[in-house]
């Protein structure tokens, strides 16, 4: 983790404050700004950091370039009992995102569960951060999304057509912390793979192979080879069919039509997404549900364990343990991070962090 | 795959029939026989040969122990705009299945979208079957469930406090076939540890592992050891969420309440399974939508390939390619199961096959 020699620890609200006057000082506006501001360090907050206040030199940098709309129109252009779809209009995908799972949830209140699609949307950071939101009003939440870059050929190919396509889950607990599991379809992540190569780390084999199908374990070749899917041929099949749901249903892009938002400051990325809110009050009693809930989650940690694990963990503890030290003791910023943030407000002429 | 000499091929009509005779011999009503017929020839006919008429021994052999209602009352029992819960009364899967899965095409087809949960319940044969039902009416399937199994413990535990939970999706296509991806959430199914064990094969590494946490690849040893998720822990955080919301949000079995149904013959299950479909005419003009779907599977049919790779496979080709062969030549059963089908006809005093 982070050398504490060289980082500094930042209260969650003075980073929100600064990403706001960022995006204000690039047009946003000021609601608009606050609730991006709000959610980029929320995710920075529960551990996400590749998706937090990181990303911010790289949003600004594509809202100069014309990539990105400040002044979207966010709509429901379609709409059903069970279902939406919504326009972002090339709003950040903050913004976007917030208004499709606020109708999401407002639909499953009345109809129980409700599925919104979402087309013209951006990058919106990590996808728990969407399926998470249902859970306050006791419901289930579930994500899916397009990603930003295609990492991934089909099974079998050279071919970059997919990305590590998301799927996010989150479940209301009673006593217990809620479980909340999201996962790229492939084994690991790109930024991964970028961390080891700043290490002069090896990676293990499973992450990436070449062009010829061989193991790729040196991070520095990393632009030699692709990421490998989980299971393989299930999870090229897993990005695939989330590709379809979130992307191709909703007119969003995906397959060749996917931007690589990393290398490109000007492009629309026609972003989609799927949000599900399913309320836990439509299917019984919520106490008694959430009891049960609790009881796997409870049987689960208490499962035996093999030699050497020292506990079982629920998808979404890392998070929550994170989510709870951060909000007591700040954000850890790494002193470059800090210094290229820094370096951004002075060419917005905004106060530094 | 099954040698020739030792197989005959099987009308599937004549098959269909054969096992409505034997549900009626046990005493399911003629038309709930001839769907569990209908939707068991399917799974063989599209190759999941562990799914079709291989299990009809073992679902008679529990209708027999009493741990199956063959007269159900299956009925909606909670229901708004977005959702359905249905109680199974503990009838056949099928049964159970196909009255869940129309009513959430009929749901999605006013609604949108539905969410249809299901508790009561019973094995039911491949997920695809049911992912795949929506299809017919221009709309995607999604599919998810308890498996009838606990094979796979949690990350870094020793108690099979989970089943290899299957995800089924299926997206209509316009001029290609629908992509239909149907996968469980661990590495191999179980079923391919046991043909390995026949075969007198090893396992490669990655399908199983010890109670030390080394790799397992003497099938014989199966029993001293368990399934792998898919990518590690994702596979298994995808197994639990799963399980959460096809079992637990219905009430129906999860975790340690689940019944090992290949053990046990007098048991209720309560199996649990979601089904939702999605119109695409609610989203907009549904041959754009398909001629979009069109593209991306062309585009991924198109791409170049690895070393020694002769195509690119979408989910679904296989069994495509399968259910085009049987349709036209037969079913393919091995003279052992003919056998066994034949000698619990005789037990039945039903026609043989």
């Amino acid at each position: 983790m982070a050398d504490t020699a060289t980082t500094v620890r930042v209260a969650p609200q003075k980073l929100e404050a600064f990403i706001a006057r960022a995006m204000e000082a690039v047009g946003v506006p000021p609601q608009d700004a606050k609730v991006i501001g709000e959610l980029m360090v929320r995710a920075d907050v529960q551990g996400s950091e590749g998706h937090g206040v990181f990303r911010l030199p790289q949003y600004v940098r594509r809202i100069q370039g014309g990539a990105v709309n400040v002044k979207p129109n966010v709509r429901v252009v379609r709409e059903a009992a069970g279902m939406a779809l919504v326009d972002g209009d090339n709003g950040m995908g903050h913004v976007v995102m917030r208004f499709a799972t606020e109708r999401a949830i407002e639909k499953a209140r009345s109809g129980g569960a409700a599925w919104v699609g979402v087309r013209m949307s951006n990058h919106a950071g990590p996808a728990s951060l969407y399926a998470s939101m249902p859970l306050a009003h006791d419901m289930a939440g579930l994500y899916l999304a397009v990603g930003n870059a295609n990492h991934l050929p089909p099974w079998g190919g050279l071919d970059m057509l997919l990305s590590t396509n998301p799927i996010a889950v989150a479940v209301p607990a009673g006593e217990e912390p809620p479980v909340v599991l999201d996962m790229a379809t492939t084994v690991a992540a790109y930024g991964k793979v970028k961390t080891k190569a700043q290490r002069g780390e090896m990676m293990p084999e499973g992450w990436m192979m070449d062009r010829q199908g061989r193991p790729l374990t040196d991070p520095r070749r990393a632009n030699e080879g692709f990421l490998l899917p989980i299971g393989g041929y299930k999870g090229y099949g897993l990005a695939l069919v989330i590709g379809l749901l979130a992307g191709t249903l909703n007119r969003a892009a995906m397959g060749r039509d996917v931007v690589d938002f990393n290398a490109d400051d000007t492009s629309v990325t026609n972003t989609g997404h799927v949000i599900m809110a399913i309320s836990l009050a439509a299917f019984g009693d919520v106490a008694e549900i959430k009891r049960a809930v609790d009881q796997v989650v409870r049987d689960i940690r208490a499962s035996r364990r093999l030699p050497g694990v020292d506990r079982i963990r629920i998808p979404g503890d890392g998070s929550h343990a994170t989510r709870a030290e951060r909000l007591k003791n700040g954000v850890p910023l790494a002193a470059p991070l800090v210094a290229s943030l820094n370096q951004l407000a002075g060419e917005l002429k905004i106060a530094p962090l």
